[in-house]
């Protein structure tokens, strides 16, 4: 039986409206924006915010239901494959004897759409609906469960308040038949397989309707299509509830229709309200260590959650063979394909807050290590090779071609040049095991990522007459610019690659010399090659000019036409689209934070004050081309004291998926522009590094802030850290793990222990030494 | 029976190339852009250029049809009315054991579609398609029918290679249920209505297979659904003919079921073949009239017959309650809804080449005169302000938001400023009515329409302390600056309105004085009235500046800042999204022909030199951001004798619907650009011009071309003009009609009459004077 009771209490958002983002109305240009912004997700079941209850009958997309990891490839030979919708599992009509209660949602007024971010969870809300003869408040509820990923629940309360009308509420699923093929669709379950990946998936769904605390029987309509009738009275209240079970499966031979209906079984032997706990208790969890706390700034904080909540919705620590999408599973932008945006943009939130899900990302990458392998030797290199945009196997899945924001086809090289990619998962995994000391994930997988991005690179390193090794033919992070000659970010970060490589070798050798030997046994690395790669290390062109200190961002960057951005300050859209790919292209006119990105990711590159002056003068040269340039602007000019300009990139990058102005989200959050906010704040502002003897805390924060408080994850232990700028203190506090050490700003390190809070003076520690 | 013989032939598209469009295998990126390029349409049904029989199960939107006037809106208050597409009638699967031979249209290997400008006529050709059992060529055609526009056909056949297995055939609609409402679907028929608008459709459909010349028993599978089985054998030939009949009921009442089912039943007694001969006649009399040939650029021939193609695709002499939309019925931009492109773009076309057609458009603007008349009351003004945007009635129905080419949300103030379509109407029923004679229409519909818009600006114009009137808070023509005052476009076409609005007065007052009391009683035009229009026509603010012979475009734009276009040559985006809304708003960059499109409109008001002076000054300050300015451009530089600027202004208007480099043709053909390539060959290289005399032409052709030729109607007569530049001579034949004067450049008129082509050496009469 409903509890009605409990009902009504779950359908009120958190009361704290700094929990909540909400819209009104219904505005068809902002629909599909909205649906991005407000979607769920739990990192296997993404669903979009569409309407369910009062969408009408037509006219407007269902909220299709994303599944990770269901590629699929719309041929056998030539396409790219594509992350498959699977259907609407929530479709409800409401029907009078006259016709549809709602035939559109613009017939719905005063109606409220409600993300509740604390909760994961969207509600929505009808004040007053009306029709000839019946008056009715509707409210709804749904979420996908953070507590068990195959669960999805939908609740819908009606309270009518005037009018005896028969009335019929009929609950289906609805695009049944796109995209994937269906197997079997039956009363409780449907089963449907991909074309080509020989994937597929069952969803199985259960539901029930309560008229005034009484169960109604309903009838069984088929294919997944449920109905129940009663007469309407002043004061009633009707709870309708459905839950849904989804099961992926990855090989031909196992039908998951039984898991599926287990799985639904389970769920609803708990009850919907035992579903609901646990779901919650599990974003209270995830709350609990990956919340930022900043007193004020509301818009700030705001955006922050919104950050928190989408990157908490998008992993999955369950499994490791899917990784994020650059728009999670929030839209189809991007074909759900897996970018550097997960290994730069989104491991330091998932490594400092969550490292279950860093882990299974990685190992993401492990699983698709052959892939990488195989597109190296393809190209004519030596280890492994990552694609550059990634989906089920690690195959290169770059589109050749694409179309430009002015409608223009324009192939697409980052395919096969845009190589940093290998570097980055390197870099991430190396951070990862930094961060967490998980040796066994070293030794089992990161490794063999290491070493074997490392010898490409030794590979792709080409010794030339001047005695130096280059990086020819690739593209950096700036896509402005293609086919470049020793890209500074690419080269630096292949050295450092390569350099990992040697360390990993060494420490392998030293502390597990067993797990080397068979190792490097494995994959045939002899002496004579670390030989080679240590000379590699030490001749890439990757050295900034010694006069300056200034990187040049490529090879010949330095004597390309200077274009005045400020000149251009009105414009729209992207400076590519302003002076056409060619000029653009012997401009020296950024797209992203490029040289500036390897100041964010490796300072120790940058000697004394050159950080700084690579900052003032790649940053006026950049455009912002891309979603993901300007937090990490914002994180380096954070680190560089320059806190207000830090603020007004945040505040730039948070509006990409927060403005009305722009719809640019149709397609899905911009979930790397989250995690780059994510790191701006506790990287930036906060300062937080990883040291060898502990982590360290730098905080720069903005002037108009009080406090900034965050959690921290470090080798099994869990702290909190808060800066008090009134006080113009630091707090830290051990919450669990041994103690350790923390370095405040530029003084010695201290000892951090359970029970012992830690209280630093920030002026005594910040004044110049 | 379906005589083998004759299909083989009819799915052979015309042998001469110079009549084809065609593209092969499959490109996902340019789908829709061929989708619209390659629809077929006889001004009430558009079928956009979509697979049907390749098109494979899933993965590509089915090919839509259009059926004119079918609006509605999304709810029954807010929202603005939209053409509905009907449900695709053309869908066909075929059915091996194994599963469908078509998953994907992927999978088709040299797939070829072509369209046969001449027939009007889609065909595709699959060389070999193969599957593990069979090998198999399969053609098709489909068109929808000039000469009963009621009725599309589709044609397959498929030729056996080799393979014995049983193969289904299975036919049926898609889209059933989207948009439209089904109100019954049975084995034959179908009947949709819309939700808001009071409108249905039904669609009827009969199909037929025959196996080596044999019929085959079909299975009705219900719902519009039949299929058939055979075994196949090397060699045979299978041949599968559909009809539709589609009629629109614009009552409540009536449904129109068995009027299709009708139409259906007369199109099967007639046979395919029947239907195909009339629809093909139909053609060859539309080209006999409108085509175009240019001797000596094959480039602009095939865009001239492409243009030609789709502007008599466009248009239907036989109803008078619809119009031409901005992308016809080609696709969804825009909605379907009408704008000032019809009667500045196209009428020329249609009143010289097909005065039936141009009439029926024109009635539309009649039959909405209620609207314009509501909305110049509503506004505080008095007689008839057109729409804007204009649909079913004449309301307005412009968006109040639209998300712009940088993807923000930009407020529509078109709806309430851009006034100047009152005039643009009044402007085509003049011009129809002077190269027609049509007295009867300008008596029963053309007079009040141009008294009522004439009224309407003599009560807009203001009287202000300078003594002239003003026209205050319009947008122009030029819609990057909004809310400007006394914009030269506006008003003097206002006061050209105005003029005219006297003329057509005093005329009737002296022809058919009958007539006038009638109207003047029934609009309650009196003498007063008659005299405030003088007064106003003479004191409108539209006059030069009378030193420089500059029309300024709006009050101060002379004094806005001046941006050198050059500078921006690179770019691929309008220059508002480049600089911004609010400084392009401050800026001389003008979006599109404004006082140019004055100068091609109303040369006489451009004394001496003045027309050239104009030109030079306003040509680079526009930035072409609408797709009608480049033709209008050229039809003005052609007529000022720049004959290869105006050649590069044809190509850059071709471009927009020809050009694979670009793929901004998603939502349909820029039919208005279509239009004005034609005014641009016919109008300005031609010289074609109305004269109170005759008619006049004047060319200057480029100098690549060795001759121009095509056919004018005026004033019920039939005249073919061929110009000759290699012999520099013209030659002038009327096919039918009474004697009438021609004249050529700036000789005296001479006559031409029946049987006596005359022939003039160009070198003589176009010699200075």
């Amino acid at each position: 039986m409903i509890e009605t009771g409990t009902m009504e209490q779950m359908l009120r958002p958190t009361a704290d409206p700094a929990w909540l983002l909400a819209t009104e109305g219904y505005d068809p240009l902002r629909e599909s924006s909205f649906e991005s912004r407000f979607a769920i997700s739990n990192g296997f079941l993404g669903v979009r915010g569409g309407r369910a209850a009062t969408r009408g009958a037509r006219w407007v997309v269902p909220a299709r239901t994303y599944v990770a990891g269901l590629f699929d490839k719309s041929d056998a030979q030539h396409a790219i494959p594509e992350l498959i919708p699977a259907a609407d599992w929530m479709k409800l009509r409401i029907l009078l004897p006259g016709g549809a209660l709602i035939q559109h949602p613009g017939d719905v007024s005063s109606h409220r759409i409600t993300l509740d971010l604390q909760r994961g969870a969207l509600l929505s809300e009808c004040s007053r609906l009306k029709a000839p003869d019946i008056s009715l408040r509707l409210r709804t509820l749904r979420f996908v469960s953070l507590s068990d990923r195959a669960l999805g629940l939908q609740l819908i309360q009606l309270e009518i308040e005037e009018g005896e009308v028969e009335v019929t509420l009929e609950a289906s699923f609805e695009g049944m038949n796109l995209g994937l093929a269906s197997v079997q669709i039956d009363q409780h379950v449907g089963v449907w397989r991909t074309e080509h990946s020989g994937k597929s998936i069952a969803m199985a769904s259960g539901s029930s309707l309560q008229v005034d605390g009484h169960d109604l029987f309903g009838t069984a309509l088929g294919q997944l299509k449920s109905s129940w009738s009663w007469k309407t009275r002043a004061g009633q209240v009707v709870c309708f509830e459905r839950s849904v079970a989804i099961v992926r499966s990855d090989v031909e031979a196992f039908n998951p229709a039984a898991a599926a209906i287990e799985k639904l079984g389970a769920a609803r032997q708990l009850g919907w309200h035992g579903v609901t706990a646990a779901h919650e208790a599990a974003w209270a969890s995830r709350w609990l260590l990956s919340d930022v706390l900043v007193d004020g700034d509301a818009s700030v904080q705001q955006a922050l959650r919104f950050a928190i909540y989408h990157l908490n919705s998008a992993a999955n620590p369950g499994d490791e063979r899917v990784s994020i999408g650059a728009r999670a599973l929030t839209g189809a932008d991007y074909h759900g394909h897996v970018f550097w945006d997960t290994e730069i943009f989104l491991l330091p939130f998932y490594i400092f807050t969550w490292p279950e899900a860093a882990r299974a990302l990685l190992m993401y990458r492990f699983h698709t290590l052959d892939g990488a392998r195989a597109k190296a030797t393809r190209m004519g290199w030596r280890g492994a090779l990552y694609a550059w945009e990634s989906a089920l196997t690690g195959a290169e899945a770059a589109p050749a071609q694409a179309i430009g924001p002015d409608r223009q086809v324009i192939p697409i090289l980052c395919g096969s040049q845009e190589q940093h990619i290998s570097a980055d998962v390197a870099y991430a995994v190396w951070q990862y095991w930094q961060a967490t000391g998980d040796d066994r994930f070293l030794r089992e997988a990161g490794a063999e990522i290491i070493l074997e991005t490392g010898r490409f690179w030794s590979s792709r390193a080409k010794l030339e007459a001047d005695g130096r090794r280059h990086i020819r033919g690739v593209i950096g992070p700036d896509e402005y610019h293609e086919d470049i000659d020793d890209n500074a970010y690419t080269n630096v970060m292949a050295r450092w690659n390569v350099r990992r490589a040697l360390d990993i070798a060494a420490l392998l050798h030293e502390r597990w010399p067993e797990c080397w030997q068979s190792l490097a046994s494995r994959l045939d690395i002899g002496e004579a090659e670390l030989k080679q790669w240590r000379i590699v290390a030490e001749s890439i062109a990757a050295n900034p000019d010694p006069k300056t200190g200034l990187f040049q961002e490529f090879s010949g960057y330095f004597e390309l036409e200077r274009i005045n951005l400020a000149d251009y300050a009105g414009r729209s859209v992207p400076m590519d689209v302003v002076l056409g790919r060619e000029r653009t292209q012997k401009s020296q006119v950024i797209k992203q934070a490029d040289v500036v990105a390897l100041l964010a990711l490796l300072p120790n590159e940058f000697a004394g004050e050159t950080g700084a002056e690579n900052f003032r003068y790649y940053e006026p040269r950049c455009d912002h081309g891309s979603s993901l340039s300007p937090a990490m602007h914002g994180l380096v000019a954070a680190r560089l004291g320059q806190s207000e300009k830090a603020l007004r990139y945040f505040r730039k990058a948070a509006a990409i998926d927060l403005s009305d102005t722009h719809v640019a989200i149709d397609g899905g959050v911009h979930i790397a522009a989250l995690g780059g906010n994510w790191m701006l704040v506790v990287l930036g502002f906060a300062g937080l590094s990883l040291r060898d003897d502990g982590i360290g805390v730098d905080p720069q924060l903005p002037a108009a802030w009080r406090s900034l408080s965050f959690g921290v994850q470090w080798r099994g232990r869990s702290l909190k850290i808060r800066i008090d700028q009134e006080k113009n203190r630091l707090e830290a506090t051990l919450e669990s793990g041994a103690p350790m050490m923390l370095v405040v700003g530029g003084a010695p390190p201290r000892e951090l222990r359970q029970g012992n809070a830690l209280q630093v003076d920030l002026s005594a520690e910040l004044a110049p030494a």
